[in-house]
């Protein structure tokens, strides 16, 4: 017992040096946080990509597939906000407009894209809804890059 | 009707500036698979460390918080492995093996990691089973990073 307890604490330590964290937030750095909502923003364009690819015709349709791609969408879209935390809008952050000045208008064009993200995965079922809403949440990802965002 | 096509189709076809993705593959080029696995392993290390942290009690245990992350954990698990096109080992790949030349060791700790992963979310109900399972999940990323990768 002795034994395995020693052994689990030493995992413990390594998994420190493999997963930073600060004990205080859910990011040591700044940075950290900039790489958690790039991140979170990345998986769900590539799973939104792959949406559209399916709505324009470009690859077959798999309703299998667009649920996966969708639900993912859905969950992803809840993440990247942790990561706007003050003062991460330097390293590689590429804000065009400042989210803590303009917190309103930031909050509501994340509501807007949390709302059309929700409706993908049963809009995947099948290929004519998953057009309407790959289009309407689409739109609500441009919305926000073009104002906060500079590419 | 008409007009409504006519904006899905625009939306459409300004998502493809958005989300650029190849009609053949889900990913366009190699570096787009390099950073579809690097933002899954991200974010699944920030949420394995959120586990870690409690589990060391650096943060105090809160359930619905954990299995929280531990289910990001299980979902994100799954995903990476798909960025691992042959091929995708320059750029920002930070591979210190060759996956596809050592693809059986490669899967066979792709499936450790994949089986220890599941076991989290019922495992973050309560502080002690959290503990072990935080470390054999640790164990699994430290395992694979010791053989594949540089950091």
């Amino acid at each position: 017992m002795r034994k395995f307890l020693i052994a689990g604490a030493a995992a413990l330590v390594s998994l420190s040096t493999l997963f930073p964290i600060s004990a205080a937030a859910q990011f040591a750095k700044a940075e950290d946080a900039v790489k958690y909502r790039q991140s979170a923003f990345s998986l769900m364009g590539n799973h939104l990509g792959r949406l559209a690819a399916m709505a324009k015709g470009s690859v077959a349709f798999d309703a299998a597939a667009a649920q996966e791609s969708a639900r993912l969408v859905q969950t992803l879209s809840k993440l990247p906000w942790e990561g706007f935390v003050p003062g991460s809008d330097g390293g590689n952050a590429k804000l065009k407009a400042d989210p803590w000045k303009e917190a309103d208008e930031f909050a509501k064009l994340k509501t807007k894209m949390l709302g059309e993200a929700d409706k993908l995965p049963e809009a995947a079922a099948n290929l004519e809804s998953l057009k309407k809403q790959v289009g309407a949440t689409g739109s609500t990802c441009k919305g926000c890059h073009e104002k906060f965002r500079k590419l």
